[in-house]
């Protein structure tokens, strides 16, 4: 019952050729390291019997253990199940430099789900095309995904099957009988190639390698993995393409949505606190019922410098009960975060079920600050788009509950308020030489919005654009939307 | 059943005092925040119908909630349970500039578990000290914990929950009757009397607020968060002590374990090739029965610079299953890590139940890299030997297996590998100038390396000291003492 080790030798040619990818391994990991490149994402996918995890052992054997994570999942934890069915991959995604070995991966529930018929057909593609785009978000970021499918024909999986059963310290493995064994090895294998037919890309392909021989095998996916670590290693380090990219084209088809609003939209002193505190009450009712049905909430605000989100956000929090809510100030990255791909740092601060989320700026900045201020390439913010547009949505599938504020002032109002700010001394902290310069690109940051606004506003996740000129108007149509959407997901017994 | 907010008034005078702690507590934070000074950690503490949950809400009213972590914890996760109990603790810790709003926070469970008679007055007396040391070692790390008890007289107790029983959208809490649940009162108070005298120290007193009245508590709360922030901002940042600390004098009692070791051990080729791969087989049978019986292991490698660590820790992991071990090599801290106590990048890496996770270097260079370069001051490293006892009876006390070893050589033998490591071209990444400038403090480092085996080998978190000049010997040693551990926390069935 030993674990099968590098000892185990085979043939000589084997041998000569096993320790040059072993040597080849070990400094390209190293290389790779150094150069905070990739990171590589190797996915080993296939039958029960394929030696998943022998080759997992051998490769962590042949490497450096200390720059690789290993993992393979089994039932979800309750905090895993209380978010969104990637979360556990994306809080394990390794950071720049590093090698991951994931197990059946993303593909393993539904592959397993499909053979064990536990889910549909329609299910199941839909779970495919989000892998897809999974990959390829990862893909575009620099990380390169080596899949490996470990093919088992049908004759050695019989014979396989046939030999644990009869070893007494694996006979434990055999629950089911043979026969049904078998049948599910043939569904994995039709409904891999169902999903490979869409998530092999000429990005992220397949290789399929023959597990019939583990020496064979192990060869082949080192291979394959060493290639995986040069390929991240030639692609040039973020932030410096090797070519500048054009800027594309101004999308003059957009709608100018800011320019539509009524910003003379006000509401008087008496009425407003009156109405905002029967929207307070509104939105803590709301929160009570969603706490005790588990519903989480992620609300995003973004908008203009001075345009009013601290004080919005504030008149929203003063209605929530403190236990269930959190505020995520985003401003630069930790560098931690810098390793990992930009939707990551939200991924990690989604909350337990009946929670809500309230991020200060979010992953917009993006398509916002990062597009104007050239911090991002146009190849980056434009694909941000898609990858914003699938992450809300596995937000909606889980039954999140998504808001979005754009609080919006006229350029006029911004100077007024800047103005106000450097007079009030205990308000000058909040504006900055920053403020200003952004100010100038008053035009630009417009057309951001809109596009922004025209590509990622859906019927489940739409933005809200806030008259926001009259402050009072501005707070009590934040909360009285969040009030109303959330009433809507968790409506009232009766 | 609105929530009570801001908008409620009480009377004139209070009304003034707010308003001016309202603004205090604002800039203060914004202070705090720049600074990045504290972090600031408030314990709301009392019975259930002391107001915590208000306290915090209207805390978050008055600050910046975009600065506030406010939690109270419910029954575990399953991913807290397989955890040492404080680990839930550690994840939420504020970082510096920040401000954490616990509600109960640590002292919830005992209190509860003690006035339910579900927990002992031993093991209530434990937990205790446990946590006494844990806010110790926040406060001495520049952390200000604020704690609060909100106190309600058994009259007024008595009221409230008459009231609230005769509430009918609040009945849902009146499970049991009011006889108990007053008796429960009165039990949760003096468990918290006796906790008090234990947890109440000049450095993290209680402070113990009057809760008969709401506006009283909560101003009287505000203020105590207002001295706290104050105070967390005359700490003098971390590495800039205020006057420069005495070296303590060298410990001459303390033995000299290093040197008792027998450096000319050593073991044949063929004998170490069969008895390694035979502790290997044993290693690799007893992490497949530790990780069905939910068993963790967590193991430190430290040991001179070219002494065979990474070489030792491959042997180890060659036996293991790669899906449930986890390697983590401790470098540079990540800017989020220098933003927490010292020991909290350590408690974030523990893994779930069954699982190894392998530290290469670990939480021990406190006391030695720290303390022989001094970038640690000799207050800090000093303070780290009991931390550390504690960090690690905690996961002793959770069942934990802890295996420690010191890869040691001799002098001459790091030089001689330094050399042939320069000589052979694809070692050389491995030898730096940082490592012939460790070399001149072989001394020093020696001593820190005895006085930590000294202060820091218990009987169930022992050191083991690993003749290392012949690698074999050392690998073998390694592998073996790790089979021993591991198989003696979980014997063979029969």
């Amino acid at each position: 019952m030993s674990k099968p080790t590098a000892q185990e030798r085979p043939s000589d040619a084997t041998d000569q050729a096993v320790s040059d990818v072993r040597a080849a391994l070990l400094a390209a990991q190293q290389e790779l390291r150094h150069a905070a490149a990739g990171p590589v994402i190797v996915l080993l996918v296939g039958p029960e019997t394929a030696g998943r995890g022998e080759t997992a052992d051998l490769l962590n054997a042949w490497m450096d253990p200390r720059g690789i994570v290993t993992r393979a999942w089994g039932k979800p934890s309750d905090e895993e199940r209380e978010r969104p069915s990637f979360w556990r991959y994306w809080r394990t995604l390794p950071s720049r430099g590093q090698i991951a070995l994931f197990l059946s991966g993303w593909y393993g529930p539904p592959l397993l789900g499909r053979a064990e018929r536990t889910i549909g057909k329609q299910a199941f593609d839909r779970r495919v095309a989000r892998i897809a785009a999974l990959e390829r978000a990862l893909a575009d970021d620099g990380a390169v995904v080596v899949k490996c499918w470990l093919h088992v024909d049908h004759r050695t999986q019989r014979a396989r099957l046939e030999s644990l059963a009869s070893d007494p310290l694996r006979r434990w493995r055999a629950g089911k009988s043979q026969k049904q064994r078998l049948n599910v090895h043939r569904r994995i294998v039709a409904a891999w190639k169902r999903a490979a037919a869409v998530t092999g890309t000429e990005q992220t392909p397949w290789h399929i390698i023959d597990a019939a021989h583990r020496h064979h095998r192990d060869l082949a996916v080192a291979t394959r993995v060493l290639e995986g670590i040069h390929a991240a290693l030639a692609v040039p380090a973020r932030g410096k393409p090797t070519r500048p990219e054009p800027e594309p084209a101004a999308e003059v088809s957009v709608e100018d949505h800011l320019g539509a609003l009524d910003l003379s939209l006000s509401i008087d002193r008496d009425r407003s606190r009156a109405e905002l505190e029967r929207q307070q009450g509104r939105l803590y009712r709301a929160q009570q019922r969603a706490r005790e049905r588990g519903v989480s909430t992620v609300v995003v605000f973004e908008g203009w410098d001075a345009g009013g989100k601290g004080g919005a956000i504030r008149r929203a929090t003063a209605a929530l009960d403190a236990r269930y809510y959190r505020v995520i100030p985003i401003a630069a990255p930790t560098d931690e975060e810098l390793a990992h791909h930009y939707l990551w740092r939200f991924w990690r601060h989604l909350a337990r079920a009946g929670q809500i989320v309230i991020f200060d700026r979010s992953w917009y900045g993006r398509v916002l600050v990062e597009r104007v201020e050239k911090l991002a390439r146009p190849s980056e913010w434009q694909r941000a788009y898609h990858e914003i547009q699938h992450f809300e949505e596995q937000l909606v599938e889980h039954g999140t509950v998504v808001v979005k504020f754009w609080l919006h002032i006229s350029r006029d109002e911004q100077l007024r308020r800047f103005r106000e700010r450097e007079r009030r001394s205990y308000k000058r902290w909040k504006i900055t030489d920053e403020d200003w310069r952004n100010r100038r690109k008053w035009k630009a940051y417009a057309a951001a919005v809109n596009e922004m606004v025209a590509r990622t506003s859906t019927r489940r996740a739409p933005w809200t654009l806030v008259e926001g000129n009259d402050k009072r108007f501005a707070r009590l149509k934040v909360v009285r939307t969040m009030a109303d959407r959330l009433k809507r997901a968790v409506p009232p017994p009766g």
